[in-house]
């Protein structure tokens, strides 16, 4: 198979780990006689130095033409970096929008789970992880306050700042669906989360997934308040196997998951339009204080790229031999020092990425 | 002093532990000389059993009279009770919102911390709880995607629901002065909550917080986006003293917050107007599932009714006392249900009612 990839290397620690994980994919081309083209283009804080702005619609271009994007992590530090001294909209985030709505990439999936070699890390206590958790958060990724029309403006010399929330049935039903299709894949259960008493928003929503939930008898779901969600996600995360959100709730309740499993450092995400289209990056951010030491884990990048096989191009096999290497490398006792604990044998980003070619 | 309070009893446990609250109160004047004269007012799901609405203006007029409201919890069970068939409008919810905005109730206070002997009951490692957290989250509480406007329609044959995030800077403004106000009482330090990558009114909330915190040079201040902030709860706790945020983002955090102490049944909070008028209550629900059963804990509503001295009444030496009657009760082991462990007096919520009024 020859598959045509997009590339952004991105910001901070995104070239070293998006340079492993291509190094994976190659290795694992090799075995099964796939091609892997990159052609890599900037977003986010790179394109800002080079361009002047966040993403350009040439970069854009290539990405629409490719098969799948492969992305590391963009933004530098809010306080420190001179691309926050820019108008919102040429700063690194906002080229990362413009991506998703171009794209139409409306289901970010996002993987939480408990690495049975990293329980140590996880801050909750061992009554409360008790034999593990593994949920998957289904975000809309392009719809409600994020691309809701925004402005500020002074109102009798008063500034004020309006955001609009907005979803329509559509954008609601196809997520929905995503949601139960996988959780048909996995232990068959849907939590819905939104905030119905409050948001006229989150009662479509429910009525939506309602509607939705007809079709999947083999499915169970309920709704749950997003405030309740938060509290459950400390306090019982085993109770959850797919959480359907809308995109704020999505984003505040996906890294509250990922913390919890105390190994964010290992956790991919997949970014889906209709059809095969993807983009695919590390659950983390791009870490600008340890950029550049050859420390940071490549792990969530080397697995976004296993999600990517299995998602966009239907390549299970590989995708499975990926994350069995990574498991086999952690049982050998290797960790970055993210993930590192006593009587492991610490590695940087190249080496970590080599070893798990070698299991290849 | 005399003071004139209104009470909402509510649902599910709140008749109990309101009760209770009521009899530390009068426990507590009669050592220091003061009267608490009580008006109950229906609201929430009690008020729509008896008038068919959540808060009639008739109940309202008592609260506004009042010098503070004292109130238990209110709703019930979203999937099985009839008040959840009705209109959005008419829901328990409905009247607390409505009595929020009609009370000017814009500074939601809500402490969590750790309690020493609790410790067991907190979901997090000891190692990341080392000595301890205590921290206030500061809501804003009438303002944002509650109270702007919402509407649902159909476009074109397609439902389409939406709702209004608007702050303008004197409601930033006032809340961001009570953090500031309180951060200077405890450890000087406010952590302001945003979405500023990608909201207007996060940006507004950003600009006029750093407006406010040049009145405050002795207070220290960071911005910390709402996503790391849900991570950083659970992550390290430790770092927060007040937090500041805005509506939305504040129920969902607060709700995080109280949760990762582990005793969400001893946790009070305040909503204040400007001036000296306040409503007090417990942080956690109504929790229909054990009322009526004698075994809630009242410890959050006898806390509340602790703050209200001294926010509402600025009676500060009585609302030590009913604070230190409450650690001792703990320290002799005495506990409800929900906080019980190993060796501890399992007791009732009147006999933990009792327990703290023989110490006063
Ligand atoms: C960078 C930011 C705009 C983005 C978001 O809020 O969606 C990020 O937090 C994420 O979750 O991918
Ligand atoms: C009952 C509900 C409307 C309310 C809110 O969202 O404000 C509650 O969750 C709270 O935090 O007091």
């Amino acid at each position: 198979m020859n598959c045509n990839l997009a590339v952004i290397k991105g910001d901070g620690i995104g070239p070293e780990i998006v340079t492993e994980a291509m190094r994976v994919l190659d290795a694992v081309g090799e075995k099964y006689g796939h091609t892997f083209s990159y052609t890599q283009i900037l977003m986010g804080g790179a394109s800002i130095d080079v361009h002047g702005e966040p993403l350009t619609e040439e970069a854009l271009e290539i990405a629409k033409k490719s098969d799948a994007v492969l992305m590391g992590s963009i933004g530098g530090n809010t306080s420190t970096s001179p691309w926050y001294k820019l108008p919102a909209q040429l700063r690194p985030e906002a080229g990362l929008l413009k991506l998703r709505k171009s794209l139409g990439l409306f289901a970010n999936i996002r993987p939480a789970y408990l690495y049975d070699e990293l329980k140590k890390a996880c801050p909750l206590r061992d009554e409360v992880i008790g034999d593990g958790f593994d949920m998957v958060i289904m975000r809309e990724l392009t719809g409600g306050l994020y691309f809701g029309e925004r402005h500020t403006e002074e109102i009798d010399g008063v500034r004020t700042a309006v955001d609009t929330l907005s979803y329509n049935e559509n954008e609601i039903r196809r997520i929905a669906i995503k949601a139960f299709d996988i959780a048909r894949k996995r232990k068959k259960h849907v939590i819905s989360v939104d905030k119905a008493n409050v948001l006229d928003s989150s009662r479509l929503w429910r009525t939506v997934v309602e509607e939705v939930a007809k079709d999947y008898e083999d499915v169970t779901y309920e709704h749950m308040l997003v405030d309740n969600c938060a509290m459950q996600l400390v306090n019982n995360p085993r109770q959850f196997d797919v959480i359907l959100t809308e995109n704020m709730f999505g984003d505040i309740l996906s890294d509250e998951a990922s913390m919890i499993t105390g190994s964010i450092g290992m956790l991919s995400s997949a970014s889906l339009a209709e059809g095969k289209f993807g983009l695919y990056e590390p659950s983390h951010g791009s870490a600008p204080d340890i950029a550049g030491q050859d420390i940071a884990n490549p792990i969530a990048t080397i697995l976004s790229a296993a999600m990517m096989l299995r998602y966009s191009f239907d390549l299970d096999k590989e995708a499975d031999e990926i994350e069995k290497a990574v498991k086999a490398v952690l049982a050998d006792g290797y960790r970055t020092v993210d993930i590192m604990s006593d009587g492991m044998k610490k590695v940087g980003c190249k080496e970590m990425g080599q070893l798990i070619i070698d299991q290849i």
